[in-house]
Parts: structure tokens; sequence; C-alpha cells
């Protein structure tokens, strides 16, 4: 805030800024910024750790991917012990179950964690330094809690045996497709979903464009839902290393544990290129500061 | 409005406010505030029953209950008569309309009467002491009528005997599923909703957030259909007692009503867990009142 | 706008505003009013037939209604013709093409012709005055002729004998329902719709809510796909009279003549009592005006 | 900005501005502008060239095409590849893919490079003079690229093989209609797209109504999604001839190439019409300036 005026014009803006949508570019950086950047986040922040809004956060994200897995990996099962795919609501219905929570869950939680949800994203935006080492730890541990607990409970409402049938909601590269598809597949899907966060948090662009911070939790679902519909023939579709984790320990089969790797490994590549490309692409950030 | 002053800046507020999405935590509750909560609402408020307003709020949550079973019920009755599934909307169609309905209903009569349409929201405001107890009471009768008749009129529709055949959208605990399946079920599919509901009409995030008051009736509706992608094969999906109990009383036959009671205690349950969640964890408001 | 302030302040608030979502009812109306009603459109307003402006709403309404039953009979047209629904986008893909065309056209032809596209609604907005006799017929005739144009254009593509055969998009009464099913299906229907429209155009409720306003065209889309979600199994839906008689004329089989009063009859009365139930009950603007 | 008060209030504004979402039409344009229509991009700009916002806009396009393409045919190749459509998210999952895609990738580059991922509606806007032509002429190469490399990489996850068996999601025109149909279908598809877009960004209606610019991405989304809905059994559904390039460039068939001409000159045909009838019709440009 304080800095809000350090930026001088240095140049004529030659491009004046036209309609955000559907038609021009963004003036140029060297024009009058009517934005703040807010500084990085420093890696350990000490004043966090006596503070009540940091174990909160914790909490806040706990729950989340506590309800996130309980929600997603119960529809799962619903489709999969259906006696034919049509009397159950689909593995559409899958992919709305993964997107839409992961919309409900952010708007919930938006103002008390930042709504992550999920380590990768934490992982994408703690590159970016938008939080310190230390509270991106916390989140991951809690969003790893989170999903085994939810991933439990819903093996407890199905019972074992039907659970184990069922494959547990656990993540694998199915038949047909390389080691190299499914590790593929989740560093792009990631890469969408951490991209559509990074656009959805852009300082500049929410200083501009209105429709950007209102509507933010709704494109960040979507992008779940999307990679869903496109990469569950592949994976089951992970781009989330708790809801991975959380349904491989409670099912706990080798065959989840197999390629267990690719869904740490993907979405976490996935997180790092799309801050890469935000940043440095789209943002030029490295360039701009003296 | 007139206590906006009242709390004076005890500490620096040493972690500046970043992005809301995607970033990091809320400021202190201890910094300086920018949003009044509302005093709680009385038990009885005696003004409340010569007041048009009141009365007018439950004509309004009687109408949408009303309209809420007409449409869903009337929804699982084409699904459920088709010759196969795939010759209907589907089970995720049933989804959407719960959903989908309680999106346009809150959409609709929040400016009226708070936009409950469900006695267990009722329920969760009331113990946060959002509204008095008489109105309370008054918005559960009217939202239970209101259900009663929906059902009525989609009965009158299908005919009697096609009616009871089809199961008359009734809820009770399916096959494989113990009793406590369904009461957990329903306690955490409630807490989904009720959380949602809470976290819409924060005061303190709707005065930081701009995308919290303008989005709210979409994740409510959204929780709403994602509870029931997750839940409709163990209880057909309750988390609201009003449309339980409509159902039930219009079906009136014996499986209805064995389970019954499940779908009353479960939804209270988890909005009251909903409440306590977001009122002594989120926003520790015992803790802040002297 | 001039008679902002005309409305003196005649009794104490003693209910005070709370949040609009999931909490309270709305203050009284007695109370200090922060929006104002527009006055009632008179019957006859001879200018506006010398407007350009009078002119391009028509076009408008033309052709969002010749592309609204474009895009909805042929999406029809696509499930009845594929080998089983399965293959094809399915009942619920025909409610979400009418349900979304109606939020994107909405969308788009609000600030041009208020984006009616129905009867109904022009129907229900002329008995609440909210626009000349003139105008309301200009719109309906408009309106039919835009959905001839769209139903012919589809049975151009589709070849006169499949057209015929695929029962051309057109409402009936299905097997197994009475024609006072079909009218009751058609009333409620449509008072969903219009009742929804009424609650996204009310000047207090935009004044007060945020998220009125800027929503509007998403819950008016989402309640016309909900009334197909529920009532395709029992009329096809029609609740838009301009598109049952497009099909109705383009198909042009007794079969579709002979039921064709209802999906005229029923949603006026349904438009009838939105309007009635939104003015009077809801806003008792009857009692208001000295 | 500069011509913000050039448009005298010639005459009484005697239709005052009513609610804009079911109402009344627009004020006339004679009356008080209280909006700025930006001049008329030139058709070359020098300066364009030389600044880091032209290039990384092209950048933001082609990546943005690059992943359309990579969900969207992705999702197709799975549907097309289970053993029936209901072990898949079904041709109204492929519907949601293409629609949703671009929702989130229309919100994500909206403010970098206008967000047109798609020739046909970067011509559209050049016709109406949005951008210059040496930037549209970039915008459409970064497109075909980025849709070239996102079919290349599905291809490299599926295998050669079954990529071909499959039909690489290249479109053509389907059994039962002829070139005419596609043709015909692909202008119209178009016009609904297109027309959407210069709905979402006329600076007239994003001044006055203010759901307008905030909403914009997702009706844009939902006329992709809506116009698949009709479209896939006619031709697969092209109206963005990078789409139909890229994929037909990787699956490289006779049977792709044959009818390929129709998914370009029946997107340009529909954009310049929606371009006409927005410009023309509804804003009547032409015949106000002096």
């Amino acid at each position: 805030m304080e800095d809000k005026e350090e930026d001088v014009r240095e140049g004529a803006n030659k491009f004046p800024e036209r309609q955000p949508i559907g038609t021009a570019a963004q003036s140029q950086d060297e024009g009058g910024r009517d934005y703040t950047e807010p500084p990085p986040a420093p890696l350990f922040e000490p004043g966090e750790l006596t503070s009540w809004s940091f174990y909160r956060a914790g909490v806040a994200e706990f729950m989340a991917t506590f309800l996130f897995l309980y929600i997603t990996v119960l529809t799962v099962m619903g489709v999969l012990s259906a006696p034919t795919k049509c009397q159950s609501v689909g593995i559409q219905g899958i992919a709305w179950a993964f997107g839409g929570m992961i919309f409900a869950l952010v708007y919930c939680t938006a103002g008390i964690s930042g709504g992550h949800i999920n380590p990768a994203v934490t992982f994408g935006l703690f590159l970016a330094r938008k939080l310190s080492l230390t509270r991106a730890l916390f989140y991951m541990v809690m969003q790893c809690l989170g999903a085994i607990c939810g991933a439990g409970v819903v093996k407890g409402f199905m019972g074992d045996r039907r659970y184990e049938v069922l494959g547990g909601g656990a993540n694998s590269v199915n038949h047909g497709y390389t080691k190299g598809d499914g590790l593929g597949a989740e560093i792009i899907g990631t890469f969408v979903l951490v991209y559509t966060v990074f656009s959805a948090t852009d300082a500049k662009r929410s200083a501009r464009d209105s429709h950007v911070p209102i509507l933010a939790p709704l494109p960040i679902g979507f992008a779940v839902f999307l990679v869903h519909l496109a990469t569950i023939p592949i994976t089951g579709t992970g781009i989330n290393p708790a809801r991975s984790l959380g349904a491989a320990i409670i099912f706990n089969k080798k065959s989840a544990w197999n390629d267990h790797w690719i869904f740490w490994v993907g979405p976490f590549i996935g997180a790092a290129l799309a801050a890469l490309y935000h940043q440095v692409v789209i943002r030029a950030i490295p360039f701009k500061n003296k």
C-alpha cells in the first residue's frame, strides 16, 4: 500500500486501455500503475506461529480437505457400486463432485486460509512467494491429515470389503496408458488448475477487471471439473497430492502405492510450471524489480 | 452501525492483508475492524408479531418450500418412471433439481425471509442467534406446510398408484447401509450446507471480499447439489427435514416413517456442528465478547 | 429519481437490517426507502412508435427467440435421432439447452429489449405495468415470428421426413397424464420462471442486495432448466407460448395442435399468478399507493 | 476518454431508464451518454510490434488454445474409447469440456490478450475495428500453432493407432446431413458465440448494467457449450477454425480434410454476421458518426 506511488509514469501510455474481454491487450507495464503488488512473503515469519489466525487457517484447510475427500470419494463409490453407470450420477457426476466441491470450498475458506485445499496449489503459491515456507508446510500437513480422515469416513460408511472391491477412489495409471502418459496428464492438469488460481489472484488484474475477484472461485472449480472430464480415463485424475495420499492410505493396496509418486511429482511440476509461466512470462516480475 | 468504532486498534497489524483467494490468511481479529457484527437476535421479539414483514417472510418460506418440493419430487418421479434411467434426466438430473432450486429460491427469497427453505438452516442460524426463536419456529412450520403441499401436488399429477409404486420421493436408508451410516451421511451433508450458508453470510468476510455477498446463492445451491451427488445412494439425501417430512406425509407408508427420525436428528446435529465450527473455531466469537 | 425523497421516515426502524442471505427479514416498507419504484408504464405510449429503440428492441426479441428455438429444437432432434439416448446429450442435455440459452440470451438482450424472449414473461411484466400494451403486443408478435423461423431452419437441416418422425420438438401432453395435469404443470412451471424474473428486477431488492442485479440472468436461466428437468416427462415443457407455437406451426400435425391451447393458457395463468404474488403479497404495492 | 462530453444532450430523454432485465428498453442513443466508445483500432499500429505486451498477448493466445485443444480432444478420446457412452462422461461431457474451457480460459486471458482463443472471434472483433490487422493476424497464427500442439500432445498420450481409430477429434459433416447443413450449422453456431462476445464487451452496456462486465466469461463459455449440445450430431461442432485445423493436421486423414473448408468459411461468415448485427442493427454505429 505504502509503495502505491513509487512507480512513476516513465513513458506515454501509447495504447490506451480498451475493454478487458474480447478486445485488446493490457496497456504496458511501464504505464502508470493502478495496483500494488504485495511484497514477497518471507521464508520464515516467526510472528505467525504465535497468532491464532495461523492455526485457524490450518484448521480450515483440514476441514475443507476432509469435506472434499468425503463428498468426492463417496460419489466415486456410489457410481462404481451401481449396477450400471446409468443408474448412478455417472462419470460426469464424479467430475462435478470434484470441481463443485473446490468451487464451494474455495468460496468458504478463501477468507480464512486462502482456500488452497491442495498441496500443489500451496506449492505453486509458495514458489511465487505468496506465503511463507512455515505456512506452506503447515498447510500441506493439515491438507493430508484432512484427506486421510475424509477417505476414512467413507470407508466406514461403505464397509471394508465393499470399499476395497470398488478401489477406494485411489489414483493409479489405467490400462492402455504408460506411466509417462500419467505423469504428463498430471503435469498439464495441475498446470490448468494452478494457472487459473494465479489468474484469479493477480493483483494487477483484480484492480482493472471487476469480474476477476468476484467470479474467482467459479473458474477455479471449473478448472478442476474440466481436468477430471479429460483425465479420469487416464489416471482417475489426481492434480491434488493430498487427495491421492488420503485415498491411498485408506485403501492401502499395492496397486495404489506403485504409481503413487506420479501424483506428487506430477502436480508439483505442473504447479511450478504454472508459477513460472504466470510470474515470468505473463507478469515479467523478475525483470521489473531493480 | 453505531458501534462501528467501538473496537479500538489494540495492536499493530503485523500481517498485512494480501489477496483473499489462494494466498494468505486474514489479518488478525485484533486489528482494526472494517465491519460490524450485528447484535444477537433476542429470543422473543414481540414487535415482530405485529409487523407485516414477519408474516410476509413466512409466506415466502411457504411458497419457496412448496416450489422446491414440487420441482424436485416431480423430477424424481420422472426419473423413476422412465423405462431406463438413460431415457430420463438421470440421477445427476435429480441432484441438479435439488441444488438448482435452492440456488434459484435463495436468490429469490433472500431479501424477503433470508431464504432458508430448510428447518436445519433455520435451526443453525437460530443457534448463532441470527433470528429470534419466534421467527425460527414460525419459519419451520411454514416450511413444513409448504413441503406437504408441494409433494401433494406431485401426487395429484402422478396419480395415487404410480406415486406409491415410485416411492413418492420419500427418504429412507437404502439396502447395504446401516441406520448409523444414514445418520452420519445426514450429519456431514447438512454440515456442508450450513457451513456454506454461514460462510456466505459472514459480516466480516462480506466486508472484505467482494465475491462473498455477490455469489452467495450459487455456492449454497452447489452445496446441496454436491451432497446429493454423494449421498443419494445412501439415503436419497435429506439434509432438509421439511423436504423429508413433506414427502413422508404424502407417501405415508411404513417404510418412509421407520427411518424418519434420522432426517430430523441428522440435519439438526449437522447444523449445530456447523454453527459451532463457524462461530467458535473460525470466528472465535465467544472469546471476543467481554 | 426525482421522487427519491418523497417517502418520509414515518416510524422508527425497529428491526435493523441484518445480512440479506440466510438471516433475517427485510426491514419494513414503512422505514426510510433507499430505492425508487419506477412509475407504471402507460398503456399506450405514442412516443415509442417513433423511436428507433422501440423497433430495435423488437428486432432483438425476434433474433433471440430465433436463436433460442434453433439451438433448443436442434438439440431435441439430436437426442431423439440417436440410436440410444446414451449416445446423445440426453434428456438432461435438452434441459440445459433450454435453460442455458435463456441465460445467455437474457444476458445479451437485457440491455436492448429487457430480454423477455417469451410472451408469458412479457405478459407478466405488462400486468405489473413494467411496459406499455403497445410494446407488449409488439414483443409477442416478434417472439412468435422468431420462433417460427428458428424451428423452420431446424426443419431445413433435418429434412422433412426425419423432422416429422422425431416430432419436431412440439409440445403435447404425454401418455399417462391428463390435460389437467399438463395445464397444471404449465401454470406452476411458468410461475417459477416469472417469479424469478420479478425477483431479479425488483427495484427495492436491487438497491439493497448487491448480488441481485449482478447474477440476474443466471437464476432466470436456471429456472427454465429446472422446470424442464421436472416437466419434460409430462408435456415436453412449454412455459413459453412462442416456443410452443413456433414448433407447432413448423411441425403442423394434429397431435401438436390438439393440446396447443394448454401452452398459451397455462403460461399466461402462471405469469399472472406470479405477478400477483410478487406485486401484491411480497411488495404489497396496491396498499402503499395513496 | 477525452470525448466523454462531446455528445451533447440533444433531446429530452422521454423514456427514462427502468430496470435493465425483464423490463424495458434502453433509453435512446440521442440521450445523454454515460459511456465512451473506444476509437476504432488502426489497421496497422507499428508501435505494437516493439511492445512486450503484444508478444505476451500472442504467447497467452498460444497457451490458451493449447490447453483448450488438450482438454477437449482428450475428453473426446475418453468418451469414444469407453466400452459404452454410459461409462464415460458422455456427449454432454464433451459439450461441457468445450464450453467450460472457454469460460475458464476467457477468465484467465481476458486481461492479457482479450481472451479470443478462436480465429473467428478475432475476425469478428477485427471487423468491428477492436484490434489492428497486425494483431489479428498474429493472434490467428498463434491460436493455430497452439491448437496443433494441443492435439499433438493428446495423440502422444493415446498412441497413433488408437488416436486414428477414434477419429482424433477432427470435424467433418456427419452422415445424414449435407455439406450445406454443416455450413449453415457452423454459421449460426458462430453467430451465437460472437454475438455473445459482442454483448459482453459492449462499452455502452457495461457502463449501465453492472452484471455485464462481471459475468462476461460465463455466458461466452455457455454459448460454446450450447452450440455443442445442438450441433455435435451434425459436424462435431467447430465454430473455431483453430480447433478444427489443429485436430485436422494431427489426425491428417482425407476424411478430415475434405470438409475442412466448411470450418473456416462457416465460422468467418457467422462472425461477420454477428459483427454486422451488433454494430449496425443494435448499436447503429455507422449512423451515429458524423
